[in-house]
């Protein structure tokens, strides 16, 4: 697998096109991500035409976007006009609005209108994503109408395993499986036969909300609807798991102090990498300022036992892991819905009881090495401040994100570095305080 | 949908059957869940048997146990049977070894059979959660055969949309969709009609494999067969999606330097929840002794300039924040197949580059402010520190990950607290170092 790379440093036509006929269409793409664009535009230009759609589908958008520049108009716009819909509009939503334009003005009329329609829908909503090609049925059709209708219309359907069953004005009233079609009476009325609970999401949702039910109910595909109801597309598992990988991603790499790339990580230049970091370490500073002040105000103490600025990594770092698990913890267990704001009072009360059961472990493990090198009273202010910091961290660390999401902040945002930087702060000052009281400084 | 929990209290048993019957069966689990174990099982017995069983299917294995132990026996052995055999065997593989082989004999011979099978494969392999009965093919069959077997033995099985077919000695050769079975002429014949360079995976291996491979490529199954490429099972999508749901919480929840709970956040005990934490803090304090160590070391320059001190909680925050970062984006490039252990050289490289680029700017901005309150030596101290801080930190925090999955460590391991730890460390020597020719101590 790793000889494409190869192959076409050495301009091998033979042996490319060998490997591009053996290979999986995945495997092609993911081989031809990880070229330069140049000879990844090599590499595409050798496909079957019928394997070159099936590659460039599966391509990241910035990768289709480089591949687009290499290729002739004709070659283009027939790539273009095959792609699914929404596969076209999310390719659409990252180019230049310029040259997006007139790619949409080369598409087939139905092609621009599908397109259009998904365009129409505001960033990151649940219709950018739908596929706008679905067979609806009505229940007064019976089994053999249907099977006969999938026929006719199945072929530009994404899906036809859960079909959307909707009354005269097209309000969607049902759905059915082809599982229970084929498994039905050829007589027997759609009606009769359909669910008519079911689940659907509203196209103007943000696209975690209906990914995050399909996955919670196994679902293949979930009908999609405007606010009165009226059917304009259907969301299919492929296109959810996607969402759900992305929105993952976000919350990771946000726990992390950074911004998503938007690309994959070596398709982003060096200028990127530093750009989506930099405000963030800008933000960090900032607030770490605030802990030379605290300690320019404790510098008396300082400079009376020197000792005390040993321990300043320790407990910070420790006041820093402890808020972390708990921010950790409760971001996730609100993105999976375990915990909802609800829950505030609770959780808080849980990770004060969980910060404080832990301070005291740490606090008594603490206790013994510090007083053998550095005396009781020492020993004494590292304990207790352990103690205390490990408790105000796991407090701090659960309160933020939940009151972040309260206000409609992504709670990843204020995780780990956030809370890392402010419970220094906290923790400093409770650390002068106890060392004060106790060494009477 | 919040009443549940008031309506069981005041034991209102017509408004909660009247809540059971009109709340859709996955929003009744997820109110369930949130209940104490007692009242849970008040409300899970006034449920209808068939919405019993499909709430029980969507509950968590622990969730399901507490059940369990609730209800009386011949209750007991009917939910059971009526799981999917891969739902049963993950409860059974939770449950102390005796009940669960108590249990298992309370089956009928042929769910045992299936039940045994799926223990029979490791722990987080893909036997585990694939479904052991599913409808095979012949390449000879034609697609009436196919449809009229279908209609036959689709109600057992789990998914009927991807249909493997195999030869006499029931090797995989090919899989064939419902919807072209649909699609094609009924005389038509699989072997004609089947796509036969087909995506598969072994029962043996980790199940995330699988699960990665199905999301990339939006299958909605995917047959398992054993080392000698016979068919053994079908994984499906819902599955794939469950799996991939837990790999993405273990990173996350490692990356913040805690175990995954095995259990939803609520329903851990306080003994537990620290328990999953105390072990990290032990091990990341013990880390974090080298920096007392350190500066230990370098007291007598802190005795000398104890301004000095003052800066050890900024400098060491922004190594921990730049390493967190970059380990963070490596270790999601890894999990999501865009970095591989191949491009070791190349990630470092570019790491290095961003790192001493981020260092540039957070040296240059830190600059003014440290020379307007402490001078231009302590101000060149600080500036040098961060850079050579900041590139080491992204130097480490991109190593550290991609070696730990090459020895076969999951990366997330290696993360956040750990690499802070260790970027202290190393960045309270630079500084020190740094400070000590500047300031000429």
């Amino acid at each position: 697998l790793s000889d494409l790379s190869q192959l076409v440093e050495e301009r091998d036509l033979a042996g490319l096109q060998q490997w591009l006929q053996e290979t999986d269409v995945f495997d092609i793409a993911e081989e031809l991500s990880r070229l330069e664009p140049e000879d990844r535009a090599v590499a595409f230009r050798l496909l079957s035409k019928e394997r070159a759609l099936a590659v460039f589908e599966v391509l990241e958008p910035v990768h289709q976007q480089e591949l687009l520049a290499s290729l002739r108009e004709p070659n283009v716009r027939e790539l273009l006009e095959e792609m699914e819909p929404d596969d076209r509009a999310r390719l659409f939503d990252e180019m230049p609005a310029s040259i997006a334009k007139k790619l949409l003005e080369g598409l087939s009329p139905k092609e621009r209108r599908l397109t259009s329609i998904l365009l129409g829908y505001p960033e990151n909503s649940t219709g950018r994503i739908m596929s706008p090609e679905f067979v609806s049925l009505r229940a007064s059709m019976s089994v053999k109408d249907v099977m006969t209708r999938v026929r006719a219309h199945g072929k530009d359907a994404e899906t036809v395993y859960t079909l959307p069953v909707t009354d005269e004005k097209l309000r969607l009233v049902g759905i059915i499986s082809l599982r229970d079609l084929v498994l039905a009476d050829p007589d027997e009325n759609v009606g009769h036969i359909m669910t008519s609970k079911v689940y659907s999401a509203q196209a103007d949702v943000d696209q975690e909300e209906p990914a995050r039910l399909m996955r919670e109910a196994g679902l293949i595909a979930l009908p999609i609807t405007d606010r009165e109801n009226k059917l304009v597309g259907v969301l299919t598992f492929d296109d959810a798991m996607s969402v759900l990988e992305a929105e993952d991603t976000e919350d990771m790499l946000r726990s992390g102090g950074l911004e998503p790339l938007g690309r994959p990580y070596l398709s982003a230049s060096i200028i990127r990498l530093a750009r989506t970091r930099v405000v963030w370490l800008f933000v960090l500073i900032i607030a770490a300022t605030f802990t030379v002040n605290v300690l320019k105000f404790f510098e008396h103490a300082l400079d009376a036992v020197v000792t005390l600025s040993l321990f300043i990594p320790l407990l910070i770092d420790t006041g820093g892991n402890v808020g972390s698990q708990s921010a950790t913890l409760i971001i996730r267990a609100m993105a999976v819905g375990e915990v909802r704001f609800s829950d505030f009072l609770l959780v808080l009360w849980r990770e004060l009881k969980v910060g404080a059961m832990l301070g005291l472990m740490l606090g008594l493990i603490a206790y013994l090495p510090v007083l053998f090198f550095f005396g009781n009273r020492i020993a004494l202010v590292v304990s207790f401040s352990m103690f205390s910091i490990s408790t105000i961290a796991a407090f701090s660390g659960s309160m933020l994100p939940m009151l972040a999401k309260r206000v409609g902040v992504d709670p990843a945002v204020v995780s780990a570095p956030i809370i890392t930087t402010l419970v220094d702060t906290t923790g400093l000052i409770i650390y002068f305080l106890i060392a004060m009281t106790v060494l009477g400084l």
